[in-house]
C-alpha cells in the first residue's frame, strides 16, 4: 500500500496499479459484509433472499468510484496509515449508497431500465418488491458499515462519517437531486439549475466520499477546504461526462442503455449547451479540481490517487 | 414532564396526560425537521416538492408508539432528564424510519394500499417515483436526527443510535422481516416461523425503540437486559395484536384497510392459532413485558409510562 505514496511524484502514477490494489480490498470488504451471517448486536440473521438480491446490486459490478474516491482522499491525509479501517468501511457504505439508489432508479416507477452493467436489473431479475427491499435494506447497511461494535473506529469518528453519508445521500443530496431530476422530465432547465440538480443527484454523494476519506484522517481545515473544492469540481464533471458519454457512446461500452436522457426527454449539459461546449467544460472543472489539489499544499505524492481520478472521471470513454 | 415520574405509583397513572404532552413535543419536532430549511452542513436546500411528500407522510398521523416508547424508555433510566435532547432525536428518527417502510410498503409492488390513517397513500397523492423517494428519503434523514452538528448530543451517543437504528432497520430487522413476509404469502408458516417473521418485520423497530431510548442514558447492564427483554415481548405482542385487529376491526376504526391480510392469503396469528388462541397469547406476552419491568428493579414510578403503553398496546381497539 505503501508504494503508491512513497514513489516519486515525477514518473507517471500507475493509476492501474493503485486501483487494483484498492478495488480488490473493496471487493473482499463487501463480499464480507453484505452477507446473511448474523451482524454483532442482531438477534436474527438476515433472510436468503433477501442478502441474495442486495448482493447482486452491490458484488461483481460498478467501477468504484466512490469507493476509490475515499480510499484516495484517507491515503492524502493519512500517508501514514491510521484510520484505514474506517476508510475502507466508509468506502463500503459509500457504495452501498451508490448501489440502492442504482436499484430504485432502475426501478419500473422510475427510470424503467432493464439492463445495469450489462446484467437484468435487479427488479427484473428478483421482481419489483424485492428490489424496493434490497434497496431499503443496502441504505441501512451502510450505516451498519460505519456503526461496527468492535471497536475498530472510533465513536466520534463513526458519528462524523453517519452525518457526511446520510447528508450526502438525503433530501438536501443524492435523493434531492433525483427528485428536481423527476420533476425536470420535459421542462427547460437553466444552466443554474441543471448545475443545482446535479450538485444533489451526483455531486453530493462523489463529494461526500471526497469528504468521508479525509475525515478518516486529520486534516487541518485549509486542506479540509481545498478537498471540499476537488470533491466538488470532481462530481460535476463526472455528470458532465456521464451526459456526454450518453450520446456518444452506445450501449454496450456503457453497460446501460445509451441515449436514455434524450429519449426521455430530460435536461442534460448536452441539451444544453451542446456537445462542444459540455466537452469544453469537463474540461475546466478538471483543471479546477487539480488547482484545488494544488492549494491543499499536501505533498504531491499523496494527492496523486487523487489527481489521477479525476483525470480518468473526465477523460473516461465509459 | 416530572409530574408522572414522581406521582405516587399506586394511583392509576394518567397515561391520557403523559402522552398528549410527550405527543406534541414530538409533533413540534417533527414539524421543525421534516422541513425545506437548508440542513447544517448542506450546500443545498432539499427540494420543495420532494419534503412535501416527506411531510405528508409523517406528519399529522400515525399513532407515535415508538417515538413514546423511546421516550419512556429514555425517563424510566433517566429520571433526572438527562440525555432528553438525543431521546427527543431518536423518537423522531424511529419515526422516520416507521413512516418510510409503510410508505414503501403501500406501494403497488409490495401491498398496494390506497388508504392509511384515513388518507390517500403517499404514491396514490404523489405519484410511484416521488413515493420512492421520499421514502429513500426520510431514512436518510433519521440518520442525519440522530447526528446533529449543534453540540446537542455526545459523537459516542450518536454511534449508538446511529448503530441501534440501522440494525433495526436493516436486512436483519425491519427490512429483513419485510422480505420473509413477501417471500411466505400463501405459504403456511409455522408458529415459529410466523413469530420470527414479526420479530423482524415489527418487533425489531419496537425493541430498537425501547433500546435506543435507554441508550439516552446509562443504565446498568441487568436493566438493559431487562428492557430488552420488554421490547421483545412488547413488539410481539403488537404483531399478534394487529394480527386480531384485521379481522375483528374495521376500516374506519383502523384507518387502513382492514381484512388485507386474510385477502392476501398472508399467514397471521389467527390463521395460525384462531382468534381465541391469539387473544390469550397477547395477554401472556403483555405479563411477560411487564414481569421483565419487574425484573428491570427500576423504581414504579420510573416504569409505569412503558407499562401503560404496553397495556395500551395489547388492548388497543385500532
Amino acid at each position: 500500500m505503501m508504494d503508491a505514496r512513497t514513489a516519486s511524484p515525477h514518473p507517471a502514477f500507475a493509476l492501474d496499479a493503485w486501483m487494483s490494489e484498492r478495488l480488490a480490498q473493496v471487493e473482499r470488504a463487501l463480499q464480507a459484509w453484505v452477507t446473511t451471517d448474523t451482524p454483532q448486536g442482531a438477534v436474527h440473521a438476515a433472510p436468503a433472499a433477501l442478502v441474495e438480491a442486495m448482493r447482486y446490486a452491490v458484488l461483481d459490478g460498478g467501477k468504484r468510484l466512490r469507493p476509490l474516491l475515499v480510499l484516495a482522499a484517507h491515503e492524502a491525509v493519512a500517508p501514514d496509515g491510521s484510520g484505514a479501517a474506517a476508510a475502507l468501511r466508509a468506502a463500503c457504505a459509500v457504495e452501498l449508497i451508490h448501489a440502492y439508489s442504482l436499484v430504485h432508479d432502475d426501478m419500473p416507477c422510475m427510470d424503467n431500465d432493464v439492463l445495469r452493467r450489462g446484467k437484468p436489473t435487479v427488479h427484473v431479475r428478483f421482481g419489483e418488491a424485492s428490489a424496493l427491499l434490497a434497496g431499503d435494506a443496502l441504505q441501512a447497511l451502510a450505516f451498519e458499515l460505519l456503526t461496527p461494535e468492535d471497536g475498530s473506529v472510533a465513536p466520534e469518528q463513526q458519528a462524523r462519517l453517519c452525518s457526511l453519508l446520510a447528508r450526502a445521500a438525503g433530501s438536501a443530496g443524492m435523493a434531492g437531486g433525483q427528485a428536481i431530476d423527476l420533476a425536470s422530465v420535459g421542462h427547460r432547465l437553466t444552466e443554474a439549475q441543471l448545475r443545482e440538480m446535479h450538485q444533489l443527484k451526483t455531486g453530493a454523494l462523489l463529494l461526500g466520499s471526497v469528504m468521508m476519506g479525509a475525515r478518516c484522517g486529520q486534516p487541518q481545515a485549509a486542506v479540509l477546504a481545498a478537498l471540499q473544492d476537488y470533491g466538488a469540481a470532481m462530481g460535476l464533471a463526472f455528470q458532465v461526462v456521464d451526459d456526454i458519454l450518453d450520446v456518444t457512446a452506445d450501449s454496450s461500452t456503457l453497460g446501460k442503455t445509451a441515449g436514455k436522457d434524450a429519449d426521455n426527454d430530460k435536461p442534460t449539459y448536452v441539451s444544453l449547451m451542446g456537445l462542444e461546449r459540455s466537452q469544453a467544460y469537463a474540461q475546466e472543472l478538471l483543471a479546477q479540481a487539480q488547482q484545488a489539489l494544488q492549494r491543499s499544499a499536501l505533498p504531491l505524492a499523496q494527492t496523486q490517487a487523487l489527481a489521477a481520478l479525476a483525470d480518468m472521471v473526465v477523460n473516461r470513454a465509459h
